[in-house]
């Protein structure tokens, strides 16, 4: 930590705020400049950069360090392979992950199942519990749901992951799934980050809405303290001034997480976009900017979805993207599932 | 709703949406202009818009009623006074909530609770769950704070407000508390809210940092719906572009909620400035504004508080506040505890 | 500048970050800790920050001055108060600046500034050039408009301040009025700003709907640099996410302003709200926060306005305005035109 | 344009809108329906929604047709071609601008467009105004660069695209360059605008920091209604909370733009992301997401460039971009420049 002194701070002031540096078990180096005094701060206490901040004399507070440890390429020089079995996430292949916004029936989950595994997807993604902003809307079949989704997954040799909103609902998500899916809304849900630090399987974790990247690397923190090691990062755009596009598909956080993490980072155009007519286009982006994965809606019907239909992309949209994908891979050293007919269920 | 159709949409395409809409039980009207038609839509069916939107030969789809019920002033015309024994919120007394960020010990949350006291506050606030960004923070000292908290309420004549933020925690709360506060990152834990619904003490609903004004009244409306009409809203700032403070504090939300909504608003400067000499301001703001409360920090000593020191006021520095707002009240109708040292404990 | 090394650079690394920093002309002084190496640079050379921050073993360049000079309270401890005659910005008195958005007629000019100056405005606000988002839309009349303002202002004892949109209207809009007004569209037209600096009138510099504070005092400093030293910022609400509201009006950069700069800053809550029915409790918030001025619309008949009429109050709307913000005015030792009725022209 | 009206609206205050409305030239069509009356408003008249907006008794304004003319599909189906001689920017080839961001001496500029050709560039790129938030700054060459410029893009065969900062300086530029380039500071220099509506030349027009799509339409509007059709737009990244990256590159205005307007839209990969690092994928992705070509600065010694240096690419990164784009653009049925070499000065 760098505190900046103030140009007209008085030698008592100062003084002041060495103490208070001191008492916090701090080492503090004093530089003094023609125009400016700079402390440094060092040392094994801990002190709360914005208590410092308002002292008198302090023109401003800088911190060198990040906040997150565990989730840092400082820690973790390497990038973190997330396995669902033999599914790896992070490593050369772009794995995507597709499926209806929720479970609605076993006939429609089976049939998005088999569309999205025929089409070369690797993970099933539906929803059983489904945070709505209204408390009028479809809230989702709870474990009937997570049983249709478990039994369309085994079906068709597809992985599963769903969401869990609240610490009540781990072990029926954790009894079905093979990963557990954060949304945007709980991002900084501590108690529940806290808990799936102690789950054995992998977490996907969605920025939130208004998330910056140091606040989803904090989130993530989270989890990895509690012992859970596989954290896989989800960008779904976030909240501006545009009201053209529901978020705006923040694409650039992509190369960003993996300049200063070690943990794969997947996108989903879906939500990001909001519109099923951008899904392709955002897609290809986000392959192109080289995420690890794609977590994409796709309905077998979804003019008749319950939820989210305007966003989910028919089967045969859905086939046409991943045969374009296949074509930008290449560009960034990477494959998608060339032979998806062969590894069909 | 309205169903804007494209200038060159095709009668086949019109046909098919009105099917559409029909299939989902709604009444549709057609009016037929020079140059567009458009669809209005009625009726006892359901039938989301983001669905219809996305239909061939759609323009745009326009909602002409506001998706909360119970939360707007259509249902409700007169305002909502929340009571917490003899406080009121929402009548003409500007309620003064105030208190340190976290109960850390017995003497510091009392000599907090005598400041606020003694200055005008009516209520008690004060944290023993705190949602930290980081998980190497202080996260509150649970249950043995709550007690701190409710002695502190008690000896001094003070209501309590405390933050819940998990299902887990409503019972320790409700045991010590007269009024939850649901904080801003859990504006849509769905679970929490749905459940807070069934409690009888009422609830303080912050803003979430990313929410708009619909979003929050559509989380009000988990409570409401559930049978709890005893909500009050809470402004604490938006996250936005601008970095010199920590938040914007959107005191224009204040008016606008009140227009829409019969339910009491008050204002957090505290966590919408970030910072200890920008509350004073946005304090006197607020009021001026027309809220009809406010939910400030107030430390006995913030230089060594465990959290949130930097946006604190010091006991004089409340007293202050309080004296400048007693003048400004009355300019819109309103008054301030005009004698705090009579009512003392 | 400092410069933070990363904790694995190389010793030719950073060797070579000097060797650039110096060839630059500025002095470096190196402190090697037990994690970090951080440069400290001082000097009468110029480095772009952004050209050492890509550097190879750099982890991050932090500024520790401001980028404005002339504009900051280092350079100008005091309080600068902008004069139009008798008319004091920054001073005791809080100034309202009122009157139609644009200048429509002789009739619709002479009823407004009656209604403002009756009121207790000290300068009249108009628009001869308008910046309009559609070309379709009035843009104003030009020096006609100008002269109906004119004289409007000298029959009511009114100081004048209208917007220059382009270095070829200045001469103009000189010739007339009492005040530049620059518009938020126009805030880093650089070459407009520079050319302001080089005439006699005050500016009247409204902030960027996405500029940030410091992206404010920066392009003050660019009128500032050319030797014009009466500037008076105008906070005027920026764009956020929120659709509730045109703009946030974002009041707490007043405060914020008034630590780090001496200039005056008003606040114009008729474009921070844009609802006419907003601008009463949001101009009230302003004179609490503690801002210099207020510039509000208001129109004799703003049914029919050419533009702006949603957001132009009608003069009883402000006459009852002014009355409320002569009671809150004392509550930060202000006070707002006590007697207008015998200080009429 | 309908007018919803409010449900507990008089039957007075419904007759005064639609007096209102007649009055301003409109027909009113009244639909009465079980809890809404709603207004549908058509004609050859003028009326501001937001005046009709404040009345009483109106709910809400909702526009059912765009702000824009002649930007939108509705007025031209079909994708305008912009041709600088035989480059043609929004046909089959992504055509990719590059060069330095300011023309800073000969050596410099000659170096890097032989070096941007080589890769497959088909515009130089250059700066002779340059706009810079700082007085202090750089401020460009002028006419001088200017020549630079010119004489680098005759040598190896490029057109050429340079900034014009004012109405001042459009003759200027016109002499030199085969384009002008409008930043995104001046998108709504509505002075400006009109005035290259009346050149020959095509115009770049960028988005602004905080401009909607809409509003970008709509200064594309100004250019075009003064009668110049060559408009190309390019997405720049706009202004969120974000402050790991300068902009938030907003590839999704990139589809947009495309569905709604004929016109075509390019990318600068440069100021969206502001780090070189983060130019490389960002580029990948617009291209991936079907942007009609590129804008990006190369500077043939980035790290003592005089402006945006650290955005800058070096040759060879932008050589083995320029291979990945190939590898891409046939993903969406696009090629780019596929044989440099042979097409080289």
């Amino acid at each position: 930590m760098l505190v900046v002194i103030k140009e007209r701070a008085t030698a008592a002031e100062i003084d002041a705020v060495i103490a208070r540096l001191v008492e916090s078990g701090m080492d503090v180096h004093r530089s003094t400049g023609a125009s400016r005094t700079v402390l440094g701060v060092v040392g094994a206490g801990a002190v709360d950069p914005e208590v410092i901040q308002v002292l008198d004399g302090v023109h401003e507070v800088l911190q060198i360090t990040e906040p997150y440890k565990l989730a840092g390429r400082t820690f973790k020089p390497k990038n973190t392979v997330v396995s669902l079995g033999d599914v790896r996430i992070g490593g050369d292949e772009v794995i995507v992950m597709a499926g209806p916004c929720s479970a609605e029936n076993d006939e429609q989950v089976d049939a998005s199942a088999e569309a999205v595994k025929q089409a070369g997807a690797k993970v099933l993604r539906g929803g059983a519990f489904k945070p709505r902003s209204s408390p009028y809307s479809f809230q989702g079949h709870g474990e009937a749901g997570l049983k249709m989704l478990r039994a369309a997954a085994s079906t068709h040799g597809l992985k599963l992951i769903s969401e869990v909103m609240d610490i009540s609902q781990i072990d029926l998500v954790a009894r079905y799934c093979d990963m557990f899916q954060v949304g945007a809304r709980n991002m900084q849900n501590f108690t529940l980050l806290r808990e799936l630090g102690h789950q054995r399987q992998p977490v996907l974790l969605k920025r939130g809405l208004s998330a910056t990247i140091e606040e989803w690397l904090m989130s993530a923190e989270y989890i990895l303290s509690g012992g859970n090691t596989d954290v896989v990062l989800c960008e779904r755009g976030i909240r501006t001034f545009e009201t053209a596009t529901r978020n705006t598909f923040d694409i650039s956080s992509i190369p960003v997480v993996q300049q200063i993490s070690h943990l794969p980072v997947i996108a989903d155009p879906s939500h990001g976009a909001g519109r099923r007519d951008l899904v392709t286009p955002m897609a290809r982006a986000a392959v192109a900017a080289g995420c690890d994965g794609l977590l994409i809606e796709v309905h077998n019907d979804p003019d008749r979805a319950l939820s989210d239909g305007a966003q989910s992309m028919y089967p045969v949209q859905f086939e046409r993207l991943m045969a374009e994908l296949r074509i930008i891979a290449p560009a960034i050293g990477r494959s998608i599932c060339l032979e998806p007919l062969e590894q069909g269920g």
